[in-house]
């Protein structure tokens, strides 16, 4: 679950897909504060390394409910990324909270304090209480790597924390690649058409019956507008039951009057 | 809990705010195709009208995971608002998840239906198989007004299902409103400051511990960058304990060489 390279053995991609869960944690998120932005670019990160986003939870910088729900959501998901609660205040409880979750304590880690010493010396400032809380993981944690302000994100187990403030999350990620499971992403096609979601629903429910393997999603562009225009979001890791999915949903479209066009996604 | 007149002996501002959790239904969010729009606009509606959003879950359109959620967060929280799923095609189970969560059987109600054939006989379209599924709700909902595109939202028990697409999902909040427990929303106050995070830390602790009934936030302005501003958000139902908090941030930030700026939010 936590190694890039598959043995020689693994096939590329594997007919069941690693799963995830992201925690986002933040009173500020939940008060209306501020909107988050990072549930949308762990999704598409998640999804480009071939992992199944399966639930998003976002719950307040309180102890027992980041304990609680860690724990929870480890044990449902191959990866579980929660971003926030890791800065040097009082608020940031994430890694005390992760660090109850796996029964560990709460440690210092020398590589950490070293490259946050260097870093703040190199600034002419001191490593002040509130530094130092930043370089506190679980024990047996290992570091992700901070290229922007240097405190780094941790991972434990399948769960890797990251920080809240989105420009700094975003810098995480490549260190988070090394600790993806190997997958292949699946692949979408979308059917745009121009008839409205009511007129192809039972054709696309039909299709949905044929093909167990596809995942077939219907996303009008604003019902409420005068523009009309419905996606048809077909999904798999079955290229050959995609094909033949999708060229249903072009034939149904055309027999039901529409003109189907067929994008790449 | 469903009322929005609070009795003569009830008290305007409850000491024990009502809860609420947001449920957001739909693949299309977990894929990384859509960004998310309405947990942002809701979670500042439910502020605004007193209620204490305690957990927001982002699911896929799947029936027993709806099911499931939805009886957890009604058992936990006063009031879910669940967004998605409500619209005519296959991939729309929001309603039929619904109606299992309370072992209800999924009808036609009557009046949506009555409205919706109107709405689609003045346009001089049929109320198809499709457009009628979207008049289904549990038995004994009630239902949420659309007033864009007509096919409504509901409420059964302390649920509400609303559209997941954001400008339906807006215009529909009005007919929320008389469902919401009554509640006075908490008063936040900002002392913004030109120190960094970890050079505050320790007071914002001292501050915490001094003030049970007052939440203390602390939120850089993009430590990545180059300005230098901390808003310290401090939170709170009780005005007496929120001003001698404000206080007591302001002497302590100034007493560290910082210049405490009060902004009211």
């Amino acid at each position: 679950m936590t190694t890039s390279v598959p043995s020689p053995d693994t096939p590329a991609s594997s007919p069941i897909p690693a799963t995830a869960a992201v925690l986002v944690i933040g009173d500020e998120i939940l008060s209306g504060r501020t909107k988050d932005q990072n549930i949308a670019v762990l999704a598409k990160f998640l999804r480009t390394h071939g992992l199944d986003l399966i639930e998003v939870r976002i719950i307040p910088d309180h102890t027992k409910t980041i304990k609680d729900t860690v724990n929870g959501l480890r044990a449902r998901a191959d990866l579980v990324i929660c971003t926030g609660g890791i800065g040097p205040t009082h608020d940031d409880r994430t890694a005390a909270s992760i660090a109850q979750a796996f029964s560990q304590p709460l440690i210092e880690h020398d590589e950490a304090l070293a490259a946050m010493q260097a870093y703040y010396e190199s600034r002419g400032q001191d490593l002040n209480e509130g530094r130092r809380k930043m370089a506190t993981v679980p024990e047996g944690a290992s570091l992700i790597t901070n290229p922007l302000t240097i405190a780094p994100g941790f991972k434990i187990g399948n769960v890797i924390a990251l920080a809240g403030v989105p420009s700094i999350m975003q810098a995480m990620l490549e260190g988070v690649i090394p600790y993806l499971p190997a997958g292949a992403p699946p692949r979408s096609i979308t059917v745009r058409c121009d008839l409205p979601e009511s007129v192809i629903a039972a054709a696309l429910a039909q299709i949905d019956d044929h093909w167990p393997a596809v995942t077939i999603g219907s996303y009008p562009k604003d019902p409420a507008g005068d523009i009309l225009q419905v996606d048809v979001v077909l999904t798999s890791r079955e290229a050959d039951s995609l094909a033949k999915a999708c060229q249903e949903a072009e034939d149904k479209i055309s027999a039901l009057g529409g003109t189907p066009r067929v994008l790449e996604s």
